[in-house]
Parts: structure tokens; sequence; C-alpha cells
């Protein structure tokens, strides 16, 4: 008998008959035995109809107000998927964030998970209930509703794990595991059994949005075994995420992550100083502009520098705007930009201990005559920037160079 | 400056544009120095469209999960009021039951309020804000979301002023106040200022369903101050609801209220001996029919007696055939029903010193040709069963008889 973490996402809960089938899943696993807590999102939409309501009223919606708002969301699954448990003749109890007292700090449509509660889950567990948590929700101390933010449904999950000492923590998607890339540009791209939590934060942050990434980062501080599985498939081991020790025999490479909304800016010429490359991304990131890879060269007369980053493209205006207005502050000759750049990466903890990855796929990319823009290296990963309209052939050549097709 | 309460019911926060207009009139209120307490209900159609999916997954849904899926209906409203609040630069926080504290019973889905913690809302209050309550929903000791039943809020709304001490309760629908009778029968139906608790209450159970019976016996209970109005116009008294002792000068009779949708049932030839009664009745309030009036006359040969009740329509067939089944064991000699019937009440606490109000009642209906089935009176109500189809004639020769069209 094992304590089971479920945690099902919107598409999974969409409908009442989806409803139903996680129900039916959940059963299955009761009748093997195990003890079961199921956390739920909001069904598909609602949270997006709910927020639509807010803006018709304030452009810019009070956050408590729009945390009391948008968790009512959860607070319908819940009681639905009570209701399809029973009606199957299992026990089964919901619970409101606030009620299971997750507690978090105040900040409104971002809140972070202080502590939980789980007396009365385990409790509830021992009784023979199904205990059905509101995902991406928690109570502050003086009472007021927050959440969690988007796909923080993920984070309750591995939260819950944690705090009831769960065997594991599985969430289920509308995809069947975690894969070397993405199978619709590699109809090779072969679905991973294991990957470590390592790799998984560099694949998530990477662009291969399987799970949330805070979950992750959560996951591996409380050491939860964390596991991906399809809500539309009956059977399935989906991927597993370990820790490295655990890993015997991990492949030097795990998998080929890759973004197409990058944007690269780059300052040319500017006074090679202490404090110039605040100048330079200190206004980006009072606008509020989440700045991915930066990369400093030394100028080639040595007392002048160029510096280069990676902003989303939606940002890309912005952000040039903004230089534009600083350039002359910070003295530099030009600013160049280009919003067709993508980035490229491997990911992989083998390569820790393996010379001659990055020369292996700099050789890859020669050969196809894909000219490299910037690189920018981890411990675990190498990243690439190259031109959008070479991105789908450096992920095939990679993907067959470094064997990902065959199984380890 | 005044405290005063104000509940808004489904319609009147039936849409976002319905929430600004409450928002408006709300920020009239601040405006003349009060401080205002807002209870709403969930948005018109809310409340069933829940209801419609837990039926979906369970013909008879957990009441506990129902209470968990229901009070989202008022936890979106009370967000989108205090957005809107905010945004016509008012300061404005939202509560559901559980946050003020409402605590109740745990009888789900028809629960009663125990106690409120007002302390929170006065601080606010006193702050500056405009403090919006969830209706019809508390929790109980234990945590539990309830909900008090349709109708519910208008007391959250009473109780609230209650524990307030509120000078006011403003209860808003889609009429502008008590009538004195229905004006689709009776186009000179008149609005009245003022109408006692006590008229109200006979007026309410009558089928004159402005207000919750429950929220009015709450605020007789606690002298609530208690006035309705109508949301869709912009000025108004409404009527207000008094005791007895506030009335000068009191009219005799206030109104007529009617009730299509009895049913009429009589036993015939009982045996007249102690416990009759509830050997009739006791099957019957056993399957959940509610029984309205009850008169039993004495019989003709002075052994056996005759025994009528009216239950609702609905419940027709069904208390039929209850009484079917217990007429061998009462020994009666006959049972009779008739689903034609129909109750007309004359109400007014000025009958209480007034004789003659029946005897006029009477002699009005006789010079129709009006044929009296059943009396029944009370201290300020004579209630009168006549056959269906004379109705709308009832109501407008007493409304006449009464002089009921002229001011007080």
């Amino acid at each position: 008998m094992a304590l089971i973490v479920q945690k099902y996402g919107g598409t999974s809960v969409g409908s009442i008959e989806r409803i139903k089938n996680v129900a039916q899943r959940v059963a299955r696993f009761k009748a093997q035995g195990h003890q079961v807590v199921v956390v739920v999102s909001a069904m598909t939409g609602e949270t997006n109809r709910l927020i639509a309501l807010a803006n018709e009223i304030q452009s810019h919606p009070d956050p408590r107000e729009m945390d009391v708002l948008v968790a009512t969301g959860e607070q319908v699954t819940i009681a639905l998927l009570s209701m399809a448990l029973m009606e199957m003749g299992l026990k089964a109890k919901s619970y409101t964030g606030a009620q299971v007292r997750i507690l978090t700090d105040t900040a409104h449509t971002k809140a972070r998970i202080l502590s939980i509660d789980e007396e009365n889950l385990r409790r509830d567990l021992n009784a023979g209930h199904v205990v059905v948590v509101a995902g991406f929700q928690g109570v502050d101390e003086k009472g007021n509703i927050t959440t969690l933010g988007r796909g923080g449904s993920d984070t309750t999950g591995v939260a819950l794990a944690a705090a009831l000492k769960a065997d594991e923590c599985q969430i289920y998607t509308d995809v069947d595991g975690v894969y070397t890339t993405d199978p619709r540009i590699v109809p090779e791209a072969r679905k991973l059994k294991t990957i470590t939590f390592e790799e998984m934060l560099e694949m998530a942050s990477l662009g291969s949005k399987v799970l949330q990434i805070r979950s992750v980062e959560f996951a591996g501080k409380y050491k939860v075994k964390l596991r991906v599985l399809s809500s539309f498939e009956e059977e399935g081991e989906g991927t597993l995420i370990t820790f490295e020790e655990d890993a015997m025999e991990q492949p030097i490479i795990s998998g080929i992550a890759f973004n197409r909304d990058e944007a690269k800016i780059t300052v040319l010429g500017v006074p090679d100083r202490p404090g110039i490359a605040y100048a330079i991304l200190g206004p980006v990131a009072d606008a509020n502009i989440d700045v991915d890879m930066i990369i400093q060269n030394v100028g080639a007369d040595g007392t002048t520098t160029d510096f280069t980053f990676t902003v989303h493209r939606n940002d890309f205006t912005r952000a040039m705007g903004i230089l534009k207005i600083v350039q002359g502050t910070i003295g530099a000759r030009e600013i160049k930009g280009d919003d067709k750049a993508t980035k490229v990466s491997l990911v992989g903890v083998g390569m820790r201990s393996h010379s001659g990855i990055a020369s292996n796929m700099f050789k890859t990319l020669a050969a196809e005559g894909i000219n490299i823009q910037m690189i920018s290296t981890s411990e675990i990963k190498i990243s690439v920037v190259i031109d959008e309209k070479y991105l789908e052939l450096a992920v095939r050549v990679l993907h067959k160079a470094f064997n990902l097709d065959q199984a380890a």
C-alpha cells in the first residue's frame, strides 16, 4: 500500500465526462489498496472566463479580488470530482486551499507556499477517503485567499506530496511523458523513462513545457518522486523524474530543447568598466522584461566591449526602445537587434563527465552550414542561438548525432 | 452618518453592467457619508448552472459537496463587485461567508446561522471600506462550507445588520416594494409605505414572494429595520417593514395575498378520538409533504368527524396515495381530493381591534356568488379556500371592498 498524490490539469477535468474518467482512474488505484490524494485545476477555459469578467470591470484588476475570483475555478472541480467518486461508491472529501490550510505569503496572484497543515488530510486518508484538493490556491496568515499563479496546481501537488511524505507524485497531463525532443519536429523522438531533476529544470525552462518549473524545484528540494503521465491513456509508465544519484547508467545527453520566441539585442562598443552590465540591464529589468541569455565579449580594442542578451520576442520592441534611450548614458556606439533568433539546447547530466560534447555539437551544425550566433553553457546544458530558419534542421541533425533515437 | 446593509439579489447583479450599476448606487450612499455593507447573491443563472453540473454526476448530489460547489457563485460576485467599487475610486474588500466567519450549523444546503464575527467587518468599515459579503453561505465549526438554502442571501443581509447593529437593512429586488395585492390582477393595487413584520410574514408565506420568510423572522427577532426597494429605479422609498408599535395609524387591512397552488384533501367519517389528527398527518409529514391549512369539523353524528387539509398541488397525487393506504388503519369512510383549490387571504394587524372584518369578507364574496370551501383565521389574517376559477374576481372585489386602492 502506497500513498499517491495525483494531479490532474485543466484539460484532464475539462468536462463532466473527463471528470468521470479521472474518478475511474482514481478508483483503480484505490482498488489496488493505495491511499490517494487528488489535486485538480479548474476546468479548461474556466480561469480564462473568470479573468475576462474581471477585465470587463478593471483594466488592471485588484490582485486580492482576482484571487477570490479565480479560486472559484478549482473549487467547482473539487466538488464535482468528489461527487463523481462518491457515485462510484468511494468515500471522498473535498478541500479548498484554505480548508487544508495551505499557508502562503500574501503575494496575490503569485503567492508562495510557506507550510501545509496535513493533519486533517491524513485523518481522512486513514478513514478510507479519497482526498480531493483544489490546486493553485492557498490562504495567507490573515485568511485572505491567494493563488500561486498559472501552473501552480503542479506546485500544490508536489507540496502536498512533500508534506504527506507520499510515495509518489503523479502529474497527469495531455502528453504521456518527457521526450528527447519535440516529436512534431523529429518523428524519431523517444519518450524518456527517466530524467534527472536538473535535466528537467533545464528542459522546462528551455521550452519543453510539461511541468511547471517551480514544482520541479520543489520536488528536488523535498526529494519527492515525480512522474509525468498522460490522463488520456489507460496504461503507460510516463516519465519518472529522478535524483541523479538514482541513475546508474545515465545517458550523456537526455534531450534537445528549443525556444522559438527569442529575440537578440547587442550593445556594441560600450566602455569596458565595472557596472556596465547593470547600466544596460537595470532599465530593462525595471520595465519587467525577463532576460534569458546574457553574453559579454571582450572588445577588439581592449577598452570597449560588446554586450548581447536575449528577451522574449513580445518584449523586443519595448526593450529596444529602452536601450535607445539609455544608449547615450552608457556611451554605447550602436544598438543592434534581431527578432528572428531561436535557441537550441543540448541537455544532459552525462556531459559533466564527458568532454567533446560541445565540439561535436558545433561540428554537426557546421556540417549543415548553420551559423552559431551565440553560445552559452552550464554544467549540464549547451545552448546556441541560431537563425530561426535553421531551427528544425538543427534539432533533427543533433538528435541523430547524439543517437537520441536509440534506447539508452 | 448611518450604517446601512444593502442586499442585492441575482437579477440585480446578473451582468457586468448591472454590477456596475450596483457599484454606482453604493457610491451614492458612501458619498452621503454612510458606511455600507453589501451582501450579494450569485449572478442570475449561475446557481442553476452549477446545480445542473452536479446533477450530471449524481442524481442526488452529496450535500457537503453541493455546498462547496454552489458557494462559488456568490464568491464570483463579491470579487467582481469589489473590483467595480475600486474602479470608481472607492475602497472595497470582499468576504466569503467563511472569511467573515458566519458560523452555521452543519445542515448542508439548509444551514442556520449560529453567530457572526463582525469584528473584521467593523474594522474595515471604520477604515472607510465598503465591505462586500457573499450571501447565502457560511461555515460550520469544523470549517466545512455550508449554504442557507435558496433565498438565504436575504437572511445573510438581515443577520449582518443585526450583528453590526446597522441602522437599516435594504433588500434590493426586481419589485419596488410590497403591494396591497398583485398589480397584475388588480391594477389599482397600491404600494405600501410601511407594513408590519407580522403582516409581512403572513403576506410572504401566502405567496407574495418579495422577501424570504426566514429573513423576516430574523429581522423581527433582532428588531432590524428592513426596507424592500427596487434595484432598477434610481429613486423610491420602497416599503419599510415596521414593528407594530411604530405604526401610529395602521390601516385595518394591509393587503390581500393569494396562493394558486393549493390542493385540498378531505378525510370523511373518521372516528372522533384522540390521536386521529396525528394518524392522518403523520404519514404525510413522513413523506416530506408540507401541509398548509388544517381544519377539523365536528361530524354530524357526534361519533365521527371530517378532517380537511391543503397541500401544494405538486404533492397532491402523492398525498392522496398515502391516505388511500392509511384509510383502513384510521377507519375513514371516504377520502376526497380537489386539486383546483386556491386560497385568498386578508392580512392586517388592524383587524385585531376591529370586528366585522370576517363578515364583510364573507358578504363580499357571497354577493359575487363565490362559494367558500374552507375558512381559517389567525390574529391578523382570514383565509378562505375557493374554486380557482373565482380567484381573480375574489381578489378584485375584496381589494375594493376594503378600500385598498385608496391611500391610508
